[in-house]
């Protein structure tokens, strides 16, 4: 297993960690199987989407922020159910293939990590398997 | 492959296995890996979230209610068409990381069935990869 | 790694994968273990529900319409926002698990192709895991 933190910048953030993952996947010497992209946390996620026009993702966070305002509606008394809620939605990990030494992504697929109660350092967790 | 049965106890609920999981990862006696969590359903999923506030479950179920409300509105003619839609939402499985033959969970989390068409018996299958 | 192509049918569908995934498991010839279902699109997704009344699928993309409709209201300016945003909340993988050579699903599970902008030419990649 690896592992890796990042801080993200804002309350909600997709964060790309595609970079992280490829350079971790090299450095393992695994040659064909798959990598779990995981996060220890309950007001964060993993989602993989579109990498290329920054709006995507922009507008990923307006739509899950629509559907699951932030408010006083909750029983949660922190203040960030919402975060928790938005992570079930995205789930806590996604698990993407390798073959021949590489990760196989789509041209346009980047590896997020969807952030919904920060800033805040977060870990994110690598398993590879075979 | 190893499998356990759960008695959900309501309509809808959030039914934390965490230690239906640990344990049998403990029995399978894998070191290093991930287990798959995975219900052969079609209106209950699986998710990871917060354990410790089980207000926070409560409101994951209020949320999904609201978004996806049950109703004569759908085609599906079994009145259970919103506990289908919910189980896309949430997934039918969950893969959480093992290491040193323990469950890897962050100090929050929890794993939960997610019912949307009980009380019912459910069936959970865990399968160990490395 | 094994791969295979469908052609979608219209801009959203759920196309049953289901028999496609079957093959590759027999062909493959693993015997235990877990496959993983991969889409390398940002527009197309994998869920797991039921198989046997198709009224379910149309729900499913008629709940998703609803919640995530179609529109002007994105930054996005290829037209296509609301299919990324649905791509995120279905995920572009699922795993499914393997015993005695067969897919582990219950009776009413099939696999789906989750089209959100079609129709397209899409890739499906399955990755083998023990």
């Amino acid at each position: 297993m690896k592992s890796f933190t990042i801080l993200t910048p804002t309350r909600t953030a997709l964060v790309n960690i595609t970079s992280h993952v490829s350079k971790a996947v090299t450095e393992s010497g695994i040659r064909n199987g798959a990598v779990v992209v995981y996060v220890p946390h309950t007001t964060c996620g993993i989602t993989i989407n579109e990498a290329a026009d920054p709006d995507v993702a922009q507008d990923i966070l307006m739509q899950l922020d629509k559907t699951v305002p932030r408010g006083r509606m909750y029983r949660h008394r922190e203040g960030n159910a919402d975060a928790h809620i938005k992570t079930s939605l995205l789930g806590t990990s996604a698990t993407v293939l390798i073959e021949d030494g590489q990760l196989v992504l789509g041209t346009w697929q980047g590896i997020f990590l969807g952030e919904f109660d920060g800033p805040r350092n977060r870990k994110v967790y690598l398993q590879f398997l075979s």
